[in-house]
């Protein structure tokens, strides 16, 4: 089983009006909402593939209430602490005609005193309860969040037997892998963003000599990179030209490597399912999901290098 | 005592960015909500003033839940009916360094079987328990609201001893004035969409022709006039220019004369407090307030016009 952590889920909401027009006045056409967060979106293509799968985190007040909710309404199973601090939500306006879309994106209330010790608390409960084999811990966090979060979390994991993945950017990232993480997984941009540093591989490096154990970078349609300890380089690539919405294609290539570690897949496999989750979720309008008979035939025709040094 | 009813509220939200770019992405600087409507508006101004008022109306779910908190919060008196369709919000978005304001407004889901028999039931249980001595109705109506609801509101309101003023647009407006409502607030430009006359004493009286008693019209900075029951005409207008946000500024007129109403106020009085209340909430930011010293000021220098046939 997988339990998935997003402290910092999100109500994605998507208003479609005729035309965005600045300092206009709009008639929105329609409304949707969806629970959103990286954890979130992890734990729904899990849903969809078939994997034992338990989304937590942090929610409140009637945002929180509208995410849960929506994970009832898609039957994705989750069980989130409720905190003092209002759940954001984030809002896209997709002009009808283009499809263009304009982001507002709240940034969310400081995190009350207690609220991370009550996510602590929960995690510990959940870990103890329901035994996962694998620990996902995903996404952006919210002010007040402690620096060592993520590395708290990734203690926690261990501590229960769990492998641990990390899938954050910035100060929370670098933190994170200080605890030793067994995979982190920055997209190219926010792994020289934490680390400084131009080239992938002097990047995944970087990390490792922080703490990281695997590094899985995922370079946009030219597939993943993973630096396994030790320095091994595994790379493999789509072996299709994929177009579409890349929201949420990192969130399906964690996905696919907690399935393979929660399975115990070797990690070529491994690798090779992050491409072809990550590349049916392209072919999706939206995060969090994917169409099993995309992946099943992406997997088939994933192309991988031999590894080297 | 002045009972509220507004069908259709909404959750007013107000997202502060830098600047609107469109097909941008944006940080949300700040998010400020509060209950909003034509009627919860009227209520608020009302409560400012320090009249005894009740807030009702229909409320649904998550956003329903924020509607009610905020009341609380602002300490109007409020007693909402629950429905089965989810409250809408209205979304503006500010650019911090001009002010200027980009709208989103939500339609709101239709009305579910039973909604509007729950609201009907609901004010009518209202009526018996509070006794007030006005009724006011007020505000947009949702998709599946009855073409003759308002005029139901205006009977009820009646049976039960009431003076009843409706604040209304388009079609609602004309099926509400066939049920004899004492007052109609319309603009001028809903006044001439409503009945497709271009003169504003024309209008007046073709909604007199069709049911109403009074009209009352709002001209913007040159006042209001009121055309009474046989055709006599009173003009006022404020003493002094007045520079803000005219939004909310009917809503505060409307509230002058249920004010009025329920104190016995003869028409030229109630008149001139319209002419006062509503130039104090020009000079609010938001709508559904008043400050109680601007009133008092304004309705000193009101300029009211002999009576005229």
């Amino acid at each position: 089983m997988i339990l998935t952590v997003t402290p910092h889920p999100a109500l994605d909401v998507t208003y479609e009006v005729d035309a965005l027009v600045v300092h206009g006045t709009h008639r929105v056409r329609t409304v949707r909402e969806v629970a959103g967060g990286k954890g979130v979106n992890v734990a729904s293509v899990l849903h969809r593939q078939g994997a034992a799968v338990l989304a937590t985190g942090a929610l409140a007040g009637p945002v929180g209430e509208v995410v849960r909710a929506d994970l009832d309404a898609r039957g994705i199973p989750h069980d989130f602490v409720e905190v003092g601090s209002a759940t954001r939500r984030t809002l896209t306006v997709v002009d009808h005609a283009s499809g263009d879309a304009t982001a507002f994106n709240e940034t969310g209330s400081a995190w009350a005193e207690g609220d991370w010790a009550a996510l602590v608390a929960h995690v510990e409960g959940l870990l103890a309860s329901t035994q996962p084999r694998v620990l996902v811990a995903s996404g952006s966090v919210p002010p007040g969040f402690p620096g060592d979060g993520y590395a708290t979390l990734v203690r926690l994991g261990h501590a229960a037997g769990c492998r641990v993945v990390i899938d954050a950017s910035g100060d929370a990232l670098v933190a994170g892998v200080a605890a030793r993480p067994d995979l982190v997984k920055p997209n190219v941009h926010e792994l020289r963003a934490a680390t400084g540093l131009e080239d992938v591989f002097d990047g995944a490096k970087s990390l490792q000599d922080l703490g990281a154990r695997h590094v899985l970078v995922s370079l946009g349609p030219d597939g993943m990179v993973l630096v396994v300890p030790g320095g091994e380089v595994l790379r493999a690539a789509p072996g299709e030209t994929l177009r579409g919405n890349p929201t949420g294609a990192g969130d399906a290539a964690v996905a696919a490597v907690a399935a393979g570690l929660d399975a115990g897949a070797g990690w070529p496999d491994l690798l090779a399912d992050a491409v072809a989750w990550s590349g049916a979720a392209v072919l999706q309008p939206v995060a969090g999901m994917v169409d099993p008979d995309d992946v099943h035939r992406l997997r088939a025709s994933v192309r991988s290098d031999p590894p080297r040094s």
